[in-house]
């Protein structure tokens, strides 16, 4: 399959890694821990786009997604309480799907994270740290 | 197993139907054709709290879901033109899965819908006709 990741990604987040379908990308806001998954598959832009054999690929990325963030709320310590799933995409028209780690005490806690308050750039060790922590927490077991 | 709606539902959305895993209901937000599933699964939050097989009921009904949300738009001669699926949760701690139509002319666009001026209620012959819809484009073809 042909994939080109949408130029909108390439500011505002970082790669992480490639799952079997998905790209994996740390969105640069650090007041969270926020992965974004984009499935390499061009031209979709809903999930009812995706075929059934990628949506359930799809499934079990966003919870390996899910245990990433919340491995990376651990080793922020500030462990993760409820996770945020979300395929939203009006503004950038690539499927993409974003797991986020929301706590009560978080800046935009118990909204929705988008249009809250301004995003908080990664300082370069903390940005480094946490893409470690993230790669490991996807790695395949083995 | 066991289930229990959270009372949070109950004065905000109407019930459509139950499918194989989750109750299906309406948002009673008149600007948006918005549906809610709720999986029939008792103390789940998030959405790996639940175990694999549920999880891929879950993606099937979402796409059901996405479908009625574009028959609704249909109905409503306002065409769906991007589907917003989002598992959030702050509020009601209930796992349930927004499944919203939207319009690049609706009221929030492009922003998420939460939070976006004051919802528009229902007049109930609407309500009745979408109910209608809704539970048409849900039924097992036969």
């Amino acid at each position: 399959m042909t994939f080109s990741l949408h130029p909108d990604f390439d500011g505002g987040s970082a790669f992480v890694a490639d799952l079997k379908l998905s790209q994996v990308r740390l969105h640069l806001d650090a007041r969270f821990p926020w992965l974004i998954l984009i499935p390499r598959v061009d031209a979709v832009r809903d999930l009812d786009d995706l075929d059934a054999d990628h949506r359930a690929m799809l499934m079990d990325e966003i919870v390996r997604a899910s245990a990433a963030v919340r491995a990376l709320g651990e080793a922020w310590g500030r462990p993760v309480e409820k996770t945020n799933v979300a395929a939203l995409g009006n503004v950038t028209p690539q499927l993409h799907v974003h797991v986020i780690g929301r706590r009560a005490d978080d800046e935009a806690w118990p909204k929705p994270v988008w249009g809250q308050g301004a995003p908080r750039a990664y300082d370069a060790s903390r940005r480094l740290q946490s893409l470690e922590t993230l790669r490991r927490a996807l790695a395949p077991s083995s």
